[in-house]
């Protein structure tokens, strides 16, 4: 029944990274996979340190070569996580995919469009998995969201609104030198052309389409960057228009004091009504059109199977960000699984976020970008 | 110290109505007005029913009668509520203004956009207060956010995001013939081109731009009737942009299960943010920017003049709607002895809408309806 | 259908007060009542310059003074309220209920046991009602919380939970001597033995009581003064026994930093749970055992009858403290008038804390100080 | 820097159990342990198919066996983790300390007073460290209350208010023979003789006396076995009074429907109060009298260096029970470590449950069922 661990290796997330040490810990808490070989920063002194930092063996001064060498191995890696700033991931990504390795590739999928679309060939093409951690849909209330949305329960849906606010952007951070989180991710030479909506507004926008699942016909934006001197948006105000007429509204920021990371999602059809904060995951409001509002709670009366297939302990002892990050590393593992036994890969991926939804997201922020450089115009993705 | 009640008349609030009531109420609560004569409904008969109903003894058949009588009468009514149907506020409003008594008219101001402009002529000339209840101005933790961002404790505003979600015109309820209130609120007849929008929508744009006095420079809507055969919006998403360079979302809903009276206001600033949920009107979340966020409660110690001014009892015993509602009285009330007695009633005003703040509701109905006419174009207040 | 309203007098609440205004403005949200005569203080200066303050023309020196003087007009007062400290409720109560004038009472009902016992007797003798403004009995909720019980949706009740933690004499306050409320309410020859258990235990204890209709077997109370100098106690700790088995815990504190009046109660049975907080009285919130906890709303779907029958508006927008005050007043009319008009009293006081009531609260204070100077050994009402 | 993991055996957490699971995750989440050996369940059939289940080698068919064969193999067990029932803990931990095998065991030490007794004397003799996991002192927020309370930011306790409710045996789960959990929870041949006292107001006590240091002076218990034919208590409520005059209140349930793990915990001082729920364990409530209530949030603004000590992830990005565990473990780690190494093991035991803690907690559910069956006389510790 038990499995052994997969080997597992890691580009970026060395000193100074916040989403390494997360990927991390998300591939130990099932005991699904086990860290064995690194690139951990982009020059070969600061990788081999923070490999040494965190007791990782096999440690390469460059991707490339850490590709070449564990795909020469025998017992070298089966997969790769990805955790760089965005413009590696494209590259990287692609010297794993082609030689057999499976990705695990944090979002956005990558800084440009071209990327995107060359990195989906290159995906459709590999003999391997891939997996974008688009870490949310891993939360069991989102998932149990998700089957009722498709089981019918709220009726058609009409409604979405989903937003991300944070505020550690407020101020200029990016001036700070030490500050590196701030300083890549507004950048646009390595985060792409979106900033915010790059960074939070594609989570606000993958969740509504996660538990909804329509289909985007247009949007209409209007990014700003409030703070002076900043080079990407820190603000993003969207309208949407769904296939079939459903619409919706999408907020992120970075410059709204008081937000830590307040990724929300409400979803509203003809039979009733869904509302979720990330910031307590562990809950589900869902009002039946003429009932009281019910606390549905992960692991408790009113879970359905779909939030039990991913919940690890009983109700009223909270799951947090790091096991939701943890059921898209288990269900990386079952894709993996499935893919080296010849069993059914498309289905161990069902619920998980895959290179299309990456393309996807890099087309959401091109699409922000070209409706709001042309007066927050309707724009279709590309 | 104590003053007289002020006479009051009504017209509309009979049986059946909602409004009325709560009009009632809150010019009870604080013992400034007495309710003696009124024009309770549309017709002769059900007026002099429901005058009897609430033993209300100077019963009109109809508010030109009224507006005549009482005006001629030593004892007649000093002001008048007018509760009816939007589009029956004009010419009602238009008749006592006449008459130099005093008007306090529901929201919003009219039916059309001519008819504002009309009564706003008739007010400008007229001998007597205008006050339109824009009720939840009257929150005391309303008007504590309205001074803390006049004081500048939240810096420059950049951000606001006000909503109003109800969920009671889910399904078709204007197809109950006994459902009075669904059928005016969704006939353009009555209530004017705009439903949702009208009715809701402008409650948030008010309390936005009464807490920001930001003024709007265009706006981007997106109504919908979602309801099959509805013959007015049920839903709006809006952008909004402010001169200065402060941009803003705006959702109004009817149709959104779970949501009885959502609305809601944030507001973000280069120093701070304030958050505030009329369901829970007594508190009000203030972040400075980089500090942890404080709970201010009516009443508590971190209660301003502003909401200690228009505060009834300490913290922790909650007021609710009606107390709002009331402020709004008693500050009419004031505005009117300011006006007998040849006071400053300017200054009286200071905090209540008046007859521009009607009619630039009118105006961003209008202009929601001509922009999502427009595919949601860019639309300036007419 | 509509009542003239009641003449009611007030003795107590003049400037300094806090409660006399809660009552007056609850005697008017629902039109019930004219406040036409007062002894507002306890010196005729102070009453009369308290009469003045609020325009109130029949102003008397004492109450003595006054219950003589109104008995003998013809449009004299038909009830009186009586909101002064403690210990002047016997007397005054006493002066009117025997001349036939009813009594609205603030709790708790007197200072000392012996009062109590004899005001019930006159009570008891009185041409008259006699109502106690255990003023949370009339918040909707609450209302709903008891009637569901009543029919036996929780099944049978197994456990109680009652509170109320303040936090405004966490320091000694009652050395002001500006501070009129800490003053009186400190000091045992005007508030009784019972400081905090008297103040506010009172009302925990009552509302459990209300809400469950389960009699006390006996209790065990450990009361403190904290601050020293303090001549009353301001924390109470007591565990509950009732008749049939069912087990409670009441806590009711003034110095415990954070809480401003957080009076809340939980009842639990064999069949579901309920929990109620009064600083958010519109939400009830209800667990049918084995499934998921339900937001019961004033005005919402999910409200009963009992609940419905004291709601003013709709869900959503929230009634508050003196909504709740003003239902006793209201329901103390229709006793009033039941009486008057040789109707049904009993089931007009049906939902109203009465004579009874109020000494049940006040051997509720006796028995904590009895059990408390005691070691806490498991006391029962005398 | 990086250490390589412990080498850690399990005792119990075989099929059917709940908490064994937590301990694996636990061990994992920071890559201290590596799980290598086990004796999972109390029959060798069931323990080596536990064990095949979970892929784990060395499977052994009873601890006695599996503490001699590890303690003579080069590479055997460093340390052991204990999560059987109660009963099972005193004979596994003596078996494994007794050869100098580091012990983490599960809450509470022993079923019996004269068991703790014996492992005490066992531990302090033992060449090896002890750690209870009372897990819930590893959340970070718990951490920063204690913290807080050590440097006198709450001023002198006056007050604690501790419960811990749950729902799940409202009936008599344990007549359902496949419910494993409700059957020895409630045995107490396997449980000792506190069900709900021992089970989980251990916790509460434990969490109250982690956070504020007081020592117990007495308490006074009331227990009852509200489901009929029930063995153990399934409610517990207590009053307690620390030395030098704080008091408190304790409760925990089983049958409060409605509850999930609702541990919570409340103190209160001269200078401010703390509130924090078990559900929500990112947030921290924190009034400094007469100010605003603050959120402290894990990670935020207003975390200090004790909560950021043992905090993974930013503020906003939820972290649960499990990483709350891991604490625990990793702490254990350190000690482990710090023995091995002849470092300050104090020290690292600095933030940890231990043996001490594991007596008193058995000696706390003793002193409730004496003071219970003593009809809640006040009742010191053993």
């Amino acid at each position: 029944m038990a499995h052994k661990p997969i080997r597992l290796g890691m580009i970026g997330g060395g000193q100074g990274a916040f989403i390494g040490a997360v990927h991390r810990i998300a591939a130990r808490i099932d005991g699904q996979f086990d860290l064995v070989a690194g690139c951990l920063a982009s020059t070969p002194e600061k990788a081999h340190a923070s490999a040494e930092e965190i007791g990782l063996e096999r440690s390469y001064g460059t991707f490339e070569e850490m590709a070449e060498a564990e795909a020469a191995r025998e017992d070298g890696i089966e997969a790769v996580a990805i955790v760089t700033p965005n413009h590696v991931h494209y590259p990287s990504a692609k010297a794993f995919l082609e030689r057999g390795i499976h990705v695990i590739c944090d979002k956005p999928l990558t800084s440009t469009l071209d990327d995107a679309l060359a990195l989906e060939a290159v995906a459709k093409q590999a003999n391997a998995v891939f997996v974008l951690t688009h870490n949310y849909t891993g939360y069991p209330m989102i998932r149990q969201a998700r089957d009722m949305v498709a089981k019918g329960e709220l009726g058609d849906i009409r409604l979405i609104q989903a937003e991300y606010p944070q505020d550690w952007l407020t101020e200029a951070a990016e001036q700070d030198p030490n500050n590196k989180q701030a300083g890549w991710r507004t950048d646009p030479a390595r985060s792409g052309a979106g900033g915010c909506v790059g960074d939070i507004g594609t989570h606000a926008y993958n969740i509504a389409r996660f538990v909804t699942g329509l289909q985007l016909d247009t949007l209409a934006a209007d990014l700003d960057a409030f703070v002076p001197g900043r080079r990407v948006d820190d603000n993003v105000n969207v309208m949407l228009r769904f296939k079939g007429g459903a619409k919706g509204m999408l907020w992120a920021s970075q410059v709204a004091p008081g937000n830590e990371n307040g990724l929300a999602l409400r979803v509203y059809g003809t039979k009733g009504g869904l509302e979720w904060v990330q910031a307590d995951p562990n809950y589900l409001w869902y009002t039946p059109f003429g009932e009281p509002k019910r606390l549905l709670t992960r692991g408790g009366a009113g879970a359905n199977d779909a939030a039990n297939a991913v919940t690890r302990i009983p109700g009223g002892h909270p799951e947090g960000y790091l096991e939701g990050f943890a059921t898209i590393y288990t269900e990386a593992a079952n894709a993996i699984r499935a893919h080296q036994s010849g069993g059914d890969v498309a289905a161990a991926m069902a619920s998980l976020p895959d290179i299309a939804d990456g393309v996807e997201g890099v087309k959401f922020i091109d699409a922000c970008i070209r409706s709001s450089n042309n007066n927050a115009a309707w724009t279709s993705l590309a």
